[in-house]
């Protein structure tokens, strides 16, 4: 096998013009760009490594600064200097000893590790010809713990514990494995009820997706009580009440308004309350919970394993929602899989954007077949927009997210996206302007 | 008086290279080149306004960067269109609906935000013609109460509750101005004990602090528990059991870690342990003040409000750690006094770095004046490097911060300083290279 020198390091600017058709609006995202930082690895071989972190448009330009800093610990690096070590590897990324003090480990400088961190991962896929959930299916359970930094959750697991859970969880692996190939992992969507969408909008997305299979729908809530009320009737009565209907609120009230307004809607049955309140507001959830009743969703703007730490800690969450970019890449997301293993609360991955449906269906399968071994109370949210650009781009059937089969972990785009996404000087960006 | 226009904003990357003398290093933070990230405010008046974020060097750029967006929220604006409503101000800086997906409000962009609140506010003193603790001090109840974003606070601290704790300060206020006239407020040197110091060092600093009048001695620990124990040992030795001495780990434990080594060195009577593991860790603090009986610090990588609401709610800190540039400037700043008065929880603002002891000198004596009313069990950092730069420098006599009396927010450096230091093409730097 080929051990490929890293060579180059390739950092693009690339934002795709959303906010033009309010996909992605919601409470407080009122007009998304999404974008990524987006990292080529170019090597002395024929293997090149693909990574990106997400962000939803200005401010992306200091996430690609932020990763052509850390490039310089990939650079003229050979692959195997990484992956022999890849626990070292994602210290080393996020634990500068004068870049630190601009997180640690949050904001700008953790989502721009998050971008070089999975390009390794892609390249390591690649190398070893393997998509990337296959990649960490076949390795043994000692090689998934060095993987992971237990720095500052050792309180919460140890490596023996996580050892222990790994190896629980071997047997049965090749039926669970089977049962992904055949069915795919469930999945549900969030493209029918985005804030700046109309009434009939909604409905007739809601009529669409129940004919396509779909049987779990998110709305976006935050706005007036009495249309987030309106809006959870028409979904609940376009979709029936046996579908599960969530609802996300993106951070918008405070904790006692986020309590009233729950309870409120909890008329409506929902399946879970996500970003009831600020994402740091750890006792605040976990209030939220205890006082509304209601299923507490939280984590696409949790920084770090620290902080899903505690969530756990605290009962604050039933649903951890893990973030392909906004955690460091894929190591630290299996610290935090292990963690939600531990306390028994399911992982239903945060998706949408660009890239990240592409990025999460193989930590969702990874979690499946090697560390919560269940499906149950679990899907992986979907969102219908932008994966024309990617290579190998997630394949839905029937509500679920199909196995990926090439090697790799799926965030490369064609070249021409990289080209006219470009900003601020690609053809979109120039034609818009 | 007059209303100047902001007609121009200039962000300037500078960085002083104080790790070649081990200044600053800990545990953790090795080698930091002190940096700021800092903005002048030019107008259509001979006002000019002066503020900074401070870092440690690799990155600053990057609040440099995050600074310019910003500015277009101050630029071309009438000075009093901001200080009319400076809540509303700051909600602009820290909420911008693309922007705030890379924090929210937390590292680089919420440093970044620092800088140029603080800036508008030595603007706005100087417009006044007042130092900056004097400018809030003279505000009326109301008017302190309008600063501050209770958004995701208001379940630990109302309006009302805020407005009844100023106004309960409003006795004695003029007789706590005059205190602070005659002797100043307290403060603490961590100039004694940094960790790359000689043991030899560390007690002839020691020696001449104890001579200069210091009581209170802070020592960076979280290397070998031998070595720890041995400073620890020492610098008790040299500064007598009257002293107080207090220990800081900068992060470096884990948290079961720091329960252990926090209990070893009780011997030595630490008067608080700051930063015992990550600053993320609120109920990791909690658990280390509860099982090691120590009093427990922290606040310097306390990234905004909500994370200081919970430290308070969880009982999870003696000593609360204000930083006049990790949170968003003065508003923040004022929002975190509120609470922890509220909770009876004293200040000790961090400083050091470049620039913060001339910031918290301010926030201080407000704090003693108008919101906890107490000296009791208070003292700011102290630490003598880089006060050379400033045009308005911080005074101290026998271990007490002067009152500050100039206009402004202290934060204005010598034109000469901003060209030797500016990255990468100042003198300075140009001679190291």
């Amino acid at each position: 096998m080929i051990d490929p020198t890293i060579t180059r390091v390739e950092v693009l600017d690339l934002r795709f013009p959303t906010s033009r058709e309010s996909i992605g609006s919601d409470a407080v995202n009122k007009n998304p760009d999404y974008s990524a930082a987006y990292c080529i690895l170019r090597t002395d071989s024929e293997l090149t490594g693909y990574g990106l972190t997400f962000t939803l448009g200005r401010g992306n330009e200091l996430c690609v600064g932020a990763a052509r800093y850390l490039a310089g610990f990939v650079q003229n690096r050979r692959l195997s200097a990484l992956t022999d070590d890849l626990r070292a590897f994602s210290r080393q990324l996020t634990d500068d000893s004068q870049f630190r003090w601009l997180g640690p480990e949050k904001g700008v400088t953790h989502l721009a590790a998050a971008a070089l961190i999975n390009a390794v991962w892609d390249l390591y896929a690649r190398q070893q010809n393997k998509p990337l959930w296959r990649l960490l299916a076949d390795m043994t359970s000692d090689q998934i713990l060095r993987l992971v930094d237990f720095r500052y959750i050792d309180d919460a697991i140890t490596e023996q514990e996580a050892l222990a859970l790994l190896n629980a969880q071997r047997k049965g692996r090749e039926e669970r494995i089977a049962d992904l190939e055949r069915s795919g992992y469930p999945a549900y969507t969030t493209s029918v009820g985005w804030f700046g969408f109309s009434d009939e909008k909604v409905r007739s997305l809601c009529h669409e997706a129940l004919a396509q299979g779909w049987q779990h729908f998110k709305l976006k809530v935050g706005s007036e009580p009495a249309d987030d009320l309106r809006r959870a009737a028409l979904v609940r009565d376009e979709i029936g009440g046996s579908s599960k209907l969530m609802m996300d609120a993106n951070q918008r009230w405070g904790v006692n308004e986020a309590i009233d307004r729950t309870r409120e809607l909890a008329a409506f049955h929902p399946w879970w309350m996500e970003e009831p309140t600020s994402p740091d507001d750890i006792l605040g959830h976990a209030r939220i919970r205890r006082e509304s009743g209601v299923r507490i969703a939280t984590g696409e703007h949790c920084q770090n394993r620290v902080m899903f730490k505690q969530l756990l800690q605290a009962n604050a969450i039933d649903v951890c929602q893990i973030d392909s970019c906004r955690l460091a890449g894929v190591n630290e997301n299996l610290a935090v899989l292990l963690m939600a293993a531990k306390f028994g609360v399911p992982v239903c991955p945060h998706a949408g954007g660009v890239g990240l449906c592409e990025y999460v269906q193989h930590l969702s399968a990874f979690d499946y077949i090697a560390v919560s071994g269940s499906l149950e109370n679990r899907v992986t949210e979907y969102v219908d927009h932008l994966h024309e650009h990617f290579v190998d781009p997630v394949r839905i059937r029937n509500a679920h997210y199909l196995l990926p089969t090439q090697p790799g972990y799926s965030a490369e785009m064609y070249p021409q996206t990289l080209k006219d996404y470009s900003f601020p000087d690609g053809k979109v960006w120039r034609d818009l302007a």
